[in-house]
């Protein structure tokens, strides 16, 4: 089978064997439905508490504040929507750089009589101070700002976001779908009333993730049924998914400091070569998850070169993969002010747990040789 | 390992193995993101497309028809908050032997202005044709029944009532959880706006299900964000989910006509035994599941019963084992009109695929020896 060379964490993970390992049990003989009261049953609502402490533990939570949705995109919903249906309609504001996954249901509110507004950043992609304290200014209801962001990987001070929102009278709600795993999580140290995990961005399963939620915070559920989840997420358990996120935790937390140190040092590398070809780094002034490589080349396009190097064996990104087609630049970089003929150019490469040196010395090599190609070629038709 | 026999199908299925077979690659090397536009993106993005025509076939509707959800709660929390959200407040009413992921939704909207009404049903657990009646001469928007009860196994005559539902100007939804793979069915005939469906009911994994609509009904999405599933279900597509989802679905109809004929037989002769033990079997006079026998034994408790079987090494259920702990007796016994001193004896015997005749005698065998136990007992202590 073709097997190109992996660059897109960002996007997805694969399954850590070790995970993989984990999870076949339940797609086997530990088959139950967690709410059958027999012994099927019995072993799959202790596999869940089990894997709910591991996950909780990985960002130092109690296991009750942690609620099991299908996905990061299903928990930031539950915390916008689900927090919203139990507050009078006020204001709501998230950061002009959030993953569609919060903007829309945060847009969604409108129709409810909610005012939307997104939050201004700088040249690197941080909150920008002034429009921070013009929103505190406002008393807005609810506030969603991400940890570290899906394209430029620019982590934000949530600590001290999330205490000025606080003092301001809002709930805030940090998405950390892309930080896990690549920076310690700590739920309390972060302050805010909700967070956001994802399974498949760690090395776990896709269709699984969590909301780690301030017990205090009164929601009402988007999936509403059997009463599973504290009441705060029906439907029967994904068994065998719940499982592997919580051995994903585990490994990511055991992991971590020897994972991102590697990291770093090869997106170093990454980047030493895509400065001598005159690539533009996104967000190189601001601190970034260390895989994480988000850059332009003048006059290129990224899509054309995303495509060049897939047939070359090599899996990138241009803009945001997470969500469906959208021919759109990166509303990442335009709310950063970048123009929108430099941000066509974006090509984000994440770096991952088994990504190697060899790996991004050939792409390196592979990039170089593509790049120039597409040059001699406009320079021929110039 | 400890391994009884399972005799709870109705609650969830063992993963068939050719459902896990196709499924591992999508755990393994094949872990793309469907969105990604790189090789393995575009194997994911194949695989869902297969899988959607695969579940679209089983029931007779087109692929753009399929969307697929994280389960059967999210499907009809989707229809049902969904097509509100599009929709002036007004009447929904549903089934009073709705499962609660059906019920639940429908009484959250009496939060958003509408009135929320319950459907009767007779003593058999059919819709009460004179209810059904005053209903449409209310004019509701929005009506759900499904098509098969998770308890009694009661099928509804649902081409009619939908049929009605439409003259009446109702919006109707049907949640065919229960029914799929036990009994053909076919989209265009059922005349439904939303149908939904689940895996793991029908030997597939946990964590994937599909709402099939007609594209004319106007949703709102319950999780919004990357615009998958036609913007009406984002989030990451869960694709070794999805991939199994499909293969079941192609084995149902496969497999449905010796599976139900092998299934009735075996029922039938459980029910023959258990009416020798002087249990009352719900629903008998009516249409039913093949492989679903609910029942109580005068005196008897049905939770009793269950735990009992469970250390002799039987998998059942009393009561609906699909949601979480719920000691009231089951409410479609009370929406029958079942005293409810009896429906605390209730008893759901759910058979499978792989349920063979030896177990089933297995299973009457030492039912028979439990109830006479208790029954021996009562009379000492009498």
């Amino acid at each position: 089978m073709f097997a190109p060379v992996y660059l897109d964490h960002n996007a997805t993970t694969p399954l850590d064997p070790e995970v993989r390992e984990a999870m076949l049990p339940y797609l086997d003989a530990r088959f139950g439905n967690a709410s059958s009261r027999h012994e099927y049953g019995r072993q799959a609502r202790s596999a869940i508490d089990d894997a709910r402490s591991r996950v909780a533990a990985a960002v130092g939570a109690h296991p009750t504040e942690v609620i099991f949705t299908s996905g990061g995109s299903e928990a930031n919903n539950l915390f916008i929507k689900g927090a919203a249906a139990r507050l009078k309609p006020g204001l709501v504001a998230v950061s002009a750089i959030e993953h569609p996954c919060v903007r829309e249901p945060a847009r969604q509110l409108r129709r409810l009589g909610w005012r939307f507004a997104e939050i201004a950043v700088d040249g690197e992609g941080r909150i920008d101070e002034t429009a921070w304290s013009t929103l505190l200014g406002e008393r807005p209801q609810l506030v969603s700002v991400m940890l570290a962001n899906n394209e430029s990987g620019v982590v934000q001070d949530i600590a001290r976001l999330g205490s000025g929102a606080r003092v301001a009278g809002a709930l805030f709600h940090c998405d950390a779908v892309q930080a896990l795993g690549k920076l310690p999580l700590d739920f309390r140290a972060l302050g805010v009333h909700g967070l956001t995990l994802s399974a498949h961005k760690v090395y776990g399963p896709i269709g699984v993730g969590a909301l780690v939620v301030d017990k205090r915070v009164d929601l009402e559920p988007l999936v509403a049924g059997g009463g599973q989840e504290r009441n705060l997420r029906s439907g029967t358990e994904n068994v065998a998914a719940i499982v592997g996120f919580g051995r994903a935790c585990e490994l990511a937390t055991a992991r971590l400091a020897d994972d991102t140190a590697r990291m770093a040092v090869l997106r170093d590398d990454l980047e030493w070569a895509l400065s001598k070809l005159g690539a533009t780094v996104f967000s190189r002034g601001a601190e970034r998850l260390p895989g994480t490589s988000f850059f332009a080349l003048p006059e290129l396009d990224g899509e054309t070169l995303v495509g060049k190097m897939d047939r070359a064996g090599f899996a990138i990104a241009s803009g945001s993969a997470c969500s469906s087609v959208d021919p759109e630049p990166s509303h990442t970089l335009l709310a950063m002010g970048v123009d929108a003929d430099v941000a066509r150019g974006a090509i984000r490469v994440s770096l991952g747990r088994e990504t190697t040196a060899t790996q991004v010395g050939e792409f390196v090599a592979s990039f170089t040789e593509t790049v120039n190609q597409l040059r001699n070629l406009a320079a021929v038709s110039a």
